[in-house]
C-alpha cells in the first residue's frame, strides 16, 4: 500500500493553528508532562486515527488540540520492554528486557531476561526530579515481577507519588474484573493533581490496563454501541476503550480547570500493537484491536506490532489539529525530548538511543539521525502472516528484518509499501547488506539472551502435525 | 513460507493402506455420497489439519479412514457462490453469483447479483437423481433469498428429501440461538438414512450452520476446554466446532452400523475461510477461526479465503490416512468427479469448469489441466493485509491477482511462498502477462456485475479520516 492512498484528510480536524509564544501573565514555569499510556491499544483503535466505529471523544479532543504522529514507534512489540525503553531512553534489550517480565522463574532463567529494571540506570523520572519536578506514576507498572520476590519499588526509580496495581504499599486495585481500573487510576491522578506542590512542575505517568483483555466494561459504555450485540467481545473491546477515554476526559477537564493547559504537555500513546485474536499463548485469548493498515499485531516486529498512536498537545506550544506524517518518533526519544523541554541536562556519559524531538512537538518535520532497532526472541503464536523475524531495523523509509541464524531476511520500503509485503532484498542488495550488518552488530552487542525455538520462523502445523510448542506453553 | 517447512508429519496418522477392490459379498451398487459442508470453518480449524487445541475427534477419525487434501479450493470466498459452484460444477460468477445472496433488493440490483440459482441449469443432485440416486439436502441452503420472495424450492433442483432452515415447508430450526442446529440437522440426516429406499444409492448433502457466528454451544462442549474461560468467544468457537464434530460422529456411526461404509464416499469441507475477527460489516462481528498458514480470511481471494479442508473417506476405495499435498481439487470438480464415480453421464453441451478428480480420490496425484478463477467484487472490511484484488487465477503453482482497472497486480508462486507475500510480477513478466490476459478475458465473459467502491484496493482510514463506506454499510 502506498501512503498516498491515505492522504485524503477529512475536514473534521481544524486547520493547524500554532501560537509560538506564551501568553502574558503566565508564569514562566518549566512545563508539566502528563503521559497517558494505553495497554494493547492498536494504531487503528481511536476515532481520531480513523476507526469508523469506536468512540473516543476525549482522545479526539486531545488530537484536535494538538498534533498526531502517524509514525510513532515503541521499542518492543510487548509491554515491559516498551516501558523500559520509555523510562531509560535506551533500547530495552540493552537492559536485558528482551520480552515482557513474567512470573515463571524457570522461563526467566531460560530466556535470560531481567527480572526488573535496574533502578540505578539513568531514568526519566529521576532526571526530572533532580531538575525540580514532582513525579507521579499511577496504574500499571510491569517493570518488575512482583509475585514472591521483592523488586525495587517505584520510589527507587525517582517516583514521588506512586499508586500502582503491583505493590502492596499504595496498591490500587488489580485493574480487571473487580475494579474499573481506568476510573480507579483517574481518581488517583486527580488526587495527585489536587495535592501536588503547585510551585513545582510535574511529570505524571498514567499507565492504563485498558484495553488489555479481559474486558469488563460498564453498561454505560456498552450502551454507547446500541447497534452492537452487548455480549459480543468486539462491543466490549470498544466499550472499554470508551471507558478509558472518559477517564482521560476527566483529567483533561481538570487541567483546563486548573488553568495549566498552556504549560502542560499531554501525551497519549499505547505500549504495543493490539493483541491478536488467535493468540494461542495468551491467558485469556482473542483480543480484538485494530492495527490499522499494518501487518502485524502485538508480539510481531512488523509495523502493526510496534507502531502505535502518539498524540501530543500543549496549546500555544504544539500546533493544534496537525497530523505529522513525516517525522518518525520513538519511545526512546521521550527521555531526551522531555528533558530538553524541561531544560534538564542529561547525565554525563549517558547515551540515549533516542534523540531530542522537541522541534517535531513544536511543529517542524524532523529527520531522525539514528536508526531504530528491535530484538524480540519470542515465538509468535497467532496468524502466520504476522510472524516476523526476531530482529529489525528502521532507517528512514527502509526497514529490514532478519534472524541471527540468517534463515529469513526481508527489506521493505515503507513509503511505498506500508503493509510490508513487497520484499526488496533482491532488488537492493547494497541496502540489505548495510542494514543487516548494522543490525547484527547491534544484536551482538546485547546482553546474553535466548531465542525461543520457532521464534522468527514462519511455521504452522500442517495436516497430521500438532503444534507442540503451543500446546506445551498452554499447558504450563 | 516454503511448503517444505511443513512437510514434517507426526505419526498419529496411520500409514496409508489402500485396498483397491470391493470385498466379496458386497453388492456392486453405485456408491453413496455424504457431503458435510461446514460454514466459515477455516483451513486451520481441525485437529487433523494441525490445530493445537480444537477437539474434532470424529472428523479426525474420518481423516484417518480417508485422504486429506491440503490444496482444496472453493470457488468463492463467501457462502452462496461456493455452494452454487458445487451444485453446478461451474464458476459461480457464470450464474450471476458474484457474492452471497442477501435480502436487500436495492443492493441486489446495484450489485447485479442473482437472487437465486437458476433451477434449470445442470445440477449435481438432478444428474444423480436421473442416474437412479435418491437425493437429500439437509441444513443450510442459501442458494436463494427467501424473505418476501418465493424462490425455487430444493425439489426444483433435483432434491427428493429436503429439510432446510429456509423454507416454510419442511423447515427445521433457524440454526442459531433457539436451536442446536448441528444436532437438529444430524437428527434429520439420520431420519433420511433410516427411511431412504435401500435399493437405491444416495447423495446426502448435510450443510451446517456451524461454526458461523454467533456461537451458542452447549455446556457439554464448553467443558471440553476446561482450561479456557467459558465466556471467551474463542472457547465458544472451539466448542461449537466440537459440537458439530459430535453430530458428524453420529452419522459416521450410523453408516458403519448400516454396513455401507465401503460403498459410501464421505466428504468433509467448508464453504470459505474463517470469518475475520475485525470484519466491520458482519452482523455479529468478530468470528475467530484460523486460516492456518495462509494470508486472507472469508471475503479475501488470498489462500486463507478460498482454501478449505477437504477430507474424503471410503474404505477400500480411498487410501486411509493419506495426506495429498500435490493435487489441487476444487468445488467445481465435485460434480464431474461424483458423476464419474456414479457412472452418471454428463448432459450434452454441458461444460464444467472443473474436472473429474476421481483418480485423486483413489490415491493418485493428479495434475489439473484447467486453471481456477475467481471474481469477488465486494470490499473487504477487516485487516488491510487481507484485502485482495477482485480477480484471481490459479494455474499450477502460479497465482495471479488483479483488478479490472489495473490498479494492482500480484503474482505469487505458491510452492515457495504459501503466505503470498513475495510479489513476483517484476521477475516474471511473461507469466504475469499470460495469466493476466487469461483472467481478464474470463472476466469479460461474465454476466454483468458491479464492483463495489473500494473493492480490490488497499484502503484504510488514516488519522483524521473516517471509513465512510463501512459506517454506511453498518448503519443500513
Amino acid at each position: 500500500m502506498k501512503r498516498r492512498d491515505f492522504i485524503k484528510f477529512s475536514m473534521f480536524l481544524s486547520a493547524g493553528s500554532f501560537v509560538g509564544r506564551t501568553f502574558a501573565g503566565e508564569k514562566d514555569l518549566k512545563p508539566n508532562f502528563i503521559f497517558f499510556l494505553a495497554d494493547d491499544l492498536g494504531w487503528g483503535d481511536l476515532g481520531c486515527y480513523g476507526h469508523p466505529k469506536v468512540k473516543t471523544p476525549n482522545i479526539d479532543r486531545l488530537a484536535r488540540q494538538g498534533t498526531s504522529f502517524t509514525s510513532f514507534y515503541v521499542n518492543s512489540p510487548v509491554c515491559s520492554p516498551t516501558r523500559a525503553g520509555i523510562m531509560t531512553g535506551q533500547f530495552p534489550s540493552r537492559h536485558g528486557f528482551h520480552t515482557q517480565i513474567f512470573g515463571n522463574p524457570r522461563r526467566v532463567k531460560e530466556m535470560k531476561i531481567a527480572e526488573y529494571l535496574d533502578p540505578d540506570v539513568v531514568l526519566l523520572p529521576r532526571i526530572l526530579k533532580r531538575a525540580g519536578y514532582e513525579t507521579a506514576h499511577i496504574g500499571k507498572w510491569h517493570l518488575a515481577f512482583h509475585g514472591g520476590t521483592s523488586p525495587p519499588r517505584p520510589e527507587q526509580y525517582g517516583i514521588d507519588f506512586s499508586r500502582t496495581i503491583e505493590f502492596d504499599k499504595d496498591k490500587i486495585g488489580t485493574g480487571w474484573k473487580e475494579h474499573r481500573s481506568s476510573e480507579c487510576f483517574a481518581d488517583q491522578a486527580l488526587e495527585f493533581l489536587k495535592q501536588r506542590d503547585k510551585e513545582k512542575p510535574f511529570l505524571m505517568q498514567l499507565w492504563f490496563n485498558d484495553p488489555h483483555n479481559p474486558y469488563y466494561p460498564t453498561n454505560e459504555h456498552l450502551k454507547a454501541y446500541p447497534k452492537m450485540p452487548a455480549n459480543d467481545k468486539m462491543t466490549k473491546y470498544w466499550a472499554i476503550i470508551t471507558e478509558m477515554d472518559k477517564q482521560i476526559g476527566r483529567i483533561l477537564d481538570k487541567v483546563e480547570q486548573d488553568g495549566i493547559s498552556r504549560n502542560t504537555y499531554i501525551i497519549f500513546s499505547s505500549d504495543n500493537g493490539p493483541g491478536d485474536p488467535s493468540d494461542l499463548s495468551a491467558n485469556e485469548i482473542a483480543a480484538l484491536g485494530s492495527a490499522g493498515p499494518f501487518r502485524g499485531t502485538k508480539g510481531s516486529l512488523y509495523e502493526g506490532g510496534v507502531r502505535t498512536p502518539f498524540i501530543v498537545a500543549c496549546p500555544g506550544k504544539v500546533p493544534a489539529g496537525r497530523i505529522d506524517e513525516k517525522t518518525q518518533i520513538s519511545g526512546v526519544d521521550l527521555l531526551p525530548t522531555f528533558c530538553s523541554l524541561a531544560q534538564a541536562s542529561l547525565p554525563e556519559n549517558y547515551k540515549s538511543d533516542g534523540q531530542d524531538m522537541s522541534e517535531a512537538f513544536a511543529g517542524k518535520v524532523q529527520q531522525r539521525s539514528k536508526p531504530l532497532m528491535w530484538f524480540y526472541p519470542i515465538r509468535y503464536r497467532a496468524a502466520t502472516i504476522n510472524q516476523s523475524p526476531v530482529l529489525s531495523i528502521l532507517d528512514g523509509d527502509w526497514k529490514l528484518l532478519t534472524n541471527p541464524n540468517d534463515s529469513r531476511t526481508e527489506l521493505f520500503k515503507l513509503d511505498t509499501d506500508l503493509t510490508e509485503t513487497d520484499n526488496l532484498v533482491n532488488q537492493y542488495p547494497d541496502v540489505t547488506k548495510r542494514l543487516k550488518s548494522q543490525l547484527l552488530n547491534w544484536y551482538r552487542s546485547l546482553p546474553a539472551n535466548t531465542i525461543e525455538p520457532g521464534a522468527g520462523e514462519l511455521t504452522f502445523p500442517w495436516p497430521g502435525e500438532k503444534w507442540d510448542a503451543v500446546t506445551e506453553s498452554l499447558d504450563n
